[in-house]
């Protein structure tokens, strides 16, 4: 699926490289349809610079007069603001809407709003929006830049529809009894060793199972101990063996 | 509570506009403390400037030698890759471990350790981390800019252990009483001005319900509604009587 049903609306963005950071951050999260209103960039190279590998989808921007008419062939239209007050009360943060956004993807384009990095989207451009989202921040800094604002939104959708396949562990997960096999072999290593005896052995296990089992140890991780005890046991018959060449 | 025990260190940052723009993400998600390691930078305008508001927390940045030294005092390091492959297995998505990582910054200082713009972390930086992170992105092209990736990584830590205050509906939900005494003034003006009559008043009615459960509307949106029937049904009244005075 992806977002290919997913467009980003700049209107009037101000810096050249605040497109282009767009521009890296859409291709990041896999959405390629990118409109300006009105751009106020006069020279493009700091976009370019920016954009990195995503400039194919920076120069095929589609530029248009006004909002109206580069959400026209959308059926939502998702609008970001800062500001709360008289008709921006109904906002929702992305991981909110993300859910429903999607699910109106799959009726037709879906367009992401941004406004302008001095004066964000008017009261006329707000209104034209089905949708407004609010970026969840510290209060003491709420206006994030433009490119960042961007990320956020598309990386939630992103979650919610994209196609991503996590890294795996390439090891299972141990199961107990080779967890406890492992175990009783440090058992005997620590105690011939002489790191514990027989007379405090138990308390020292409760220390070193508290270490064991801390985290989900893979099959390799369980594997990886096994070997040290049982290097550490050889190399330690070898020392006596030897002493008792003397 | 916030995030107050967790600082950014980025590793040998090479653009300036980078740790500026780093500097923002950190004040827009209410983290404080930066730390480079031997930073590439010779140039800091473009830092300052991508900033903005947050450039008291650009000054106050620490710089060391090493990323050992710039993370002795954290009780956990989180470190940023785009790579899987051996030692690098172990990653999760930044929303997978934020949980854990609130919880651990309650123990000390926990470090987000960023790598270089062009090399990202070395085998040796890795195996100092406690933590790895891997940032979901289209497979195209997963690598994103510095303080996207920053960025993503503050954001999510925010969501579970920031304080954030949501914009609330400033009118509460409208109870069904109430939207239904609002259907039925709908219903006798649209009845009154011909817009339907007796016979297909409850087909017509339907497709007017329809629209009128769609949204999970406030009792301020049903006030409204309900001023427009009103209205309405007044101007229809007075036209009639005038009507009545020819």
């Amino acid at each position: 699926m992806g977002l290919d049903a997913f467009c980003v609306v700049l209107v009037a963005p101000l810096y050249a490289g605040n497109v282009g950071a767009v521009c890296r951050a859409m291709a990041n999260m896999g959405v390629s349809d990118l409109r300006l209103v009105a751009p106020r960039v006069d020279d493009w190279t700091d976009a370019e610079r920016m954009a990195c590998h995503a400039r194919p989808l920076l120069e095929a921007r589609q530029v248009c007069d006004s909002l109206a008419e580069a959400v026209g062939d959308c059926v939502a239209a998702v609008g970001t603001t800062v500001r709360g007050g008289l008709y921006r009360q109904h906002v929702r943060s992305p991981r909110e809407w993300a859910p429903e956004l999607i699910q109106r993807s799959t009726d037709g384009k879906v367009a992401l709003v941004f406004g302008r990095e001095d004066h964000g989207l008017s009261n006329d451009e707000i209104a034209i929006c089905t949708h407004l989202v609010r970026i969840p921040t510290d209060a003491a800094y709420p206006s994030l830049n433009l490119a960042q604002a961007a990320l956020i939104c598309l990386y939630e959708l992103f979650l919610v529809g994209g196609d991503f396949v996590p890294t795996m562990e390439k090891s299972d997960a141990a199961r107990l009894d080779r967890r406890e096999r492992m175990t009783a072999m440090w058992r005997e290593l620590l105690l011939n060793a002489g790191f514990m005896d027989n007379e405090n052995a138990d308390h020292m296990m409760q220390g070193i199972r508290r270490i064991f089992t801390r985290g989900a140890w893979s099959i390799d991780d369980v594997n990886i101990l096994m070997g040290v005890a049982r290097q550490c046991a050889w190399a330690q018959a070898q020392a006596r063996s030897g002493s008792g060449d003397l």
